[in-house]
């Protein structure tokens, strides 16, 4: 039987269980953006278990880099605190899989790649921050251009945990000046997803030369009275891992997220 | 030269650093309440390396009763984060030594025990939102009665990692029906030391059956007018590990706590 391929108008509406079965079927096979609105899409990154203990430890010390939201145990494809039911390994449209840190394969299951010492690190998203950004009426300028985030490798080093290493990757996003303090407000509710800006204004002051010329993802235009606004950023924990060149690592493709049952709004302190 | 211990006067208005210092050399061997006011106390938990990993998920999965502050290398007796200089093994005023899950010596000073292979944790006390408590006029029904506060282990279960699993504990505080939406605001502004109360009220809803009979500490009268809240409890981290008899695990003695050189204040959400 023929998989047939939905349009994002016919899975909106439907529960995160849905869509995610949808996926498993070969019904979706494209970005994330837009579906489930108000439901939290988590960054997977997979490693075996004898790097786990240093990579947790990782995110443990640098925590804006890397939320840790979910870490399954070894072996176990489900998420079952922010996805009871599902399954890792076929319930993302994208996947990549690396092979001593470099790109080998990009999948759409990894139930081939399975082994019994993996473990599934979800980590928190800035999708969960920038839609209250868009409630309160701040744009965020790669939405409103139909781009990928501009990202930019800092000159501020993650504290260092056992084998893992490396900068701190950070998005920017141009925010007005009368609404760069709202944005640090909202986006402080959510230290789950990155948190608090880590830098406001000149990009120099953490290593940035050219705003224009990110090291992943597109450039945005800054407009006059505009401010560059610097979050720290889920591919940090990417980079580090691909660093060390695992025998196998496994990640979403970029844009490509894990939907969870879990709402934005739990994620919220206070 | 015979060690002279200091009286709590004599440190008053000394630095977290200056402090250790005189712990280290013997000054100081009592409780650490009240030592440099407005800085962080820790508890400390050491483990082999071997549990590092199923302990720091266990934290991970329960950051309520278990907040990570810092998590020292394997062997590495410097917390390098929340206190630099510092000497885990010595500045800490009493620690209890546990073999195979039971208490074998209380000592004030463990590097006779140190290890290349243990990991020392340091997890939040609720020291450090009881000052703001305080300092809001909400009464703490333990400290004005000279005893300690009373703990009990509810029908709650962590979340398990590993070999670690076992029942919430909590520690209660009575608080005026007037005073416990505020209890709830200013607890909730520090996640990284037990956060907002885990319940409110009947005591019954989650286990406990006479809230005059704590499992661990003092029982303390509940006033006319008053609610028993009940935040979760750095005893539920040392109450799993001592459950699985590591052949070595390392506390501190309950009341005497690691003085941090990072304040209070830099802990509180927003």
């Amino acid at each position: 039987m023929a998989t047939v391929e939905h349009s994002l108008s016919t899975l909106a509406g439907l529960t995160p269980q849905q869509i995610r079965h949808c996926i498993r079927h070969g019904q979706w096979r494209r970005p994330t953006a837009g579906l489930a609105p108000g439901y939290t899409q988590a960054n997977l990154a997979i490693v075996p278990r004898a790097l786990a203990y240093d990579f947790l430890l990782f995110c443990q010390r640098n925590p804006q880099p890397c939320p840790v939201l979910e870490v399954l145990d070894a072996g176990d494809p489900e998420p079952r605190e922010f996805a009871p039911g599902a399954d890792i390994r076929t319930d993302i449209p994208r996947y990549r899989v690396y092979r001593q840190g470099r790109l080998a394969d990009e999948v759409d299951d990894i139930t081939a790649y399975w082994r019994g010492d993996l473990v599934s690190f979800l980590l928190g998203c800035s999708f969960t921050f920038e839609h209250p950004l868009l409630e309160a009426g701040i744009g965020i300028r790669h939405i409103e251009l139909g781009v990928n985030v501009p990202m930019f490798i800092t000159n501020r080093p993650c504290r260092s945990a056992g084998v893992f290493q490396g900068p701190m990757v950070v998005s920017m996003r141009p925010i007005p000046h009368a609404q760069v303090i709202r944005a640090v407000q909202i986006t402080s509710r959510f230290p789950a997803v990155h948190g608090a800006p880590v830098h406001v204004g000149d990009p120099a002051a953490i290593g940035i030369h050219d705003v224009q010329q990110p090291d992943f993802g597109d450039a945005v235009p800054i407009a006059a009275g505009e401010v560059p606004v610097f979050w720290a950023c889920g591919v940090t924990p990417q980079a580090v891992v691909m660093h060390v060149k695992p025998d196998l690592a496994i990640t979403h493709a970029p844009g490509y997220m894990f939907i969870t049952d879990r709402r934005d709004s739990t994620l919220a302190m206070l």
